[in-house]
């Protein structure tokens, strides 16, 4: 929220676009072996042998999906390759490709470009991706960006939404509903930094949520360790949503219920101190809250001991008969019915 | 530009985004082979066997790429198929799947969208392609459309842009310059629909170039007519922004020089007679104008024969050396640079 008043800018139009996308991408290289040909011509050309290849989308946008006011560009840009990365390892896949467009708008100099790009490179360089191709073009208003990934995997280790069975194990990875009370964090300093512009927050305390939502990461370690495990989950997604919505969408798909235990799902400490802070049910926030990009499976019985005792995983509850419904065990032992909030991008 | 007042509007928030997919996608049907399974989970998942995968992406962006006064919606998620199409085609590929990604709005009802993907869906059947995978987010402002385009082609087939050599020849598919121009009538009518929205615009002498503006079509054909014909071109563009700035980007990454004839540019007599009435060059609109979707190749000399007659393919000029630059070979035969204009996104 400082802003930097001798920070050099460039204006947009001195570039053009194709410009543009020369000086924005000329760092990038290729590393990938099913990466043929990447930036440059009208495609990229890729070939991926007999594996399967998994594609997926997300758009991000300004003042829907994110604020500038405290949401760095370099952070920004290291986040939306984290959201598609994380559809990816939800099929059990590798992530090998993105592709990055942008729209925006003549208020951003290159140096804000440069920033997000440079976060988008970092990204690539830690997840082990190549970026192979994009658009950049002009919008009227804010910042706009679509990334589309694409990962490879065996076509025996495919894991889809649609194959849990009653008796297997919920599982979920890391912990739940940090995120959201991150953004809750940055959204109260926003507005002590409307009334007093000169107040230094104290984040320190909430250091560990607030980067869950500026700097999340994708569980690319998490489908590493499946395969070492030799765990191959029935079901799995990731958890951009909030729980519940996940769990629904999984149920739905595989045509089962489930039993959920609140007692069971994991919370960082300082998640539950702020919760209490703002007195708010951190219950409530993991099952709602999203933005976690956790994986959220399930497994057979069977595998368990596999699983048992690992840090990285906690079994949250197990599938049931659809009959059953889909049911939150709160800690009073009553089951209420698991409904979907999330996010409500086209509410009024 | 006729408003229906009867026109049922149902609010996007009534159906929440996940709703709003199911809803617009529900007619989709996936065809292809190499599809194994298209919407409805974390990501798609497809199998190209040992074929090389092309894969490109574009943005659409309202008040910059399109003008919804005088474009159908309908027409709007054709074209926006269709320009990525080109891309996939330029590669002399086949175009498979794609992805397609909107921010919205609240402005626009349900049945807007509903226009948007029903043109969508009939680029689709028409060019044999499944629609696997997309995003759906509300904007602050106007429509934003982001498409990513897979094709797949023999690893011996792909064509890139830096294939030609001296002596090859330049050939361009169809005619240049019409979408340019019909662009030039739709901005005319709006601005006598401001003055008199009575006014029934008589637009039947110009119905070739403003198709060619607001349902333009991929040349698929060419490429399968190539690979008819046993020609593999040495190197391939799509003309989205001005047969200029294409040849410049083909003849740099080819690291050679061309000579462009004026009077063998291929232009349609509305269009000759368009530029004449507003007084413009039809070279100029030719070499500047964009949004062609035609493809610019280069061939080896021992394959004229067979192009030779061909209606669909115009033989513009040669290949030189490096050295020898691109030049325009005016019908006065005098020679003069070619320099790019295109789209300036970004000026002010």
């Amino acid at each position: 929220m400082i802003e930097d008043k001798n920070q050099q800018r460039t204006n947009l139009s001195e570039l053009g676009e194709f410009g543009l996308i020369d000086h924005l991408t000329k760092n990038f290289q290729i590393k990938k072996t099913s990466t043929i040909k990447g930036i440059g011509d009208d495609a990229a050309v890729l070939n991926f042998e007999k594996k399967n290849i998994v594609v997926t989308t997300d758009l991000l946008v300004e003042g829907v999906h994110f604020d500038l006011s405290y949401m760095p560009l370099k952070h920004l840009g290291y986040k939306a390759i984290i959201v598609n990365l994380s559809d990816v390892y939800a099929m059990n896949a590798n992530a090998t490709q993105v592709t990055v467009s942008i729209a925006v708008s003549n208020r951003f100099p290159l140096e804000a470009l440069e920033e997000l790009y440079a976060g988008i490179e970092t990204a690539a360089k830690i997840y082990d991706i190549d970026v192979i191709g994009g658009d950049t073009t002009s919008s009227n208003t804010g910042l706009l960006i679509s990334v589309t990934a694409i990962g490879e995997v065996d076509p025996e280790k495919v894991v889809y939404r649609n194959g849990a069975k009653p008796n297997d194990l919920l599982v979920v990875s890391g912990d739940i509903g940090a995120a959201y009370m991150g953004l809750q964090i940055l959204e109260r300093e926003k507005e002590v930094y409307k009334v007093n512009p000169n107040n230094q927050p104290d984040l320190e305390s909430y250091s560990y949520i607030i980067e869950r939502q500026l700097k999340p990461e994708a569980r690319k370690d998490i489908v590493k360790l499946l395969s070492d495990l030799d765990v191959k989950p029935t079901a799995m997604i990731d958890i951009s949503d909030g729980l519940s919505s996940e769990i629904i969408h999984l149920c739905k798909q595989s045509e089962v219920g489930c039993d959920l235990y609140e007692s069971k799902i994991p919370l960082d400490p300082q998640l539950i101190s702020t919760c209490e802070e703002f007195n708010i049910d951190s219950t409530t926030v993991a099952l709602n809250g999203g933005e976690d990009y956790e994986l959220l499976f399930t497994i057979s019985q069977e595998d368990f001991p596999k699983i048992k005792a690992n840090p990285h995983f906690s079994v949250i509850g197990f599938i049931t008969e659809k009959k059953a419904g889909l049911n939150l065990v709160t800690r009073a032992e009553t089951k209420i019915p698991i409904k979907a909030q999330g996010w409500k991008n086209f509410s009024d």
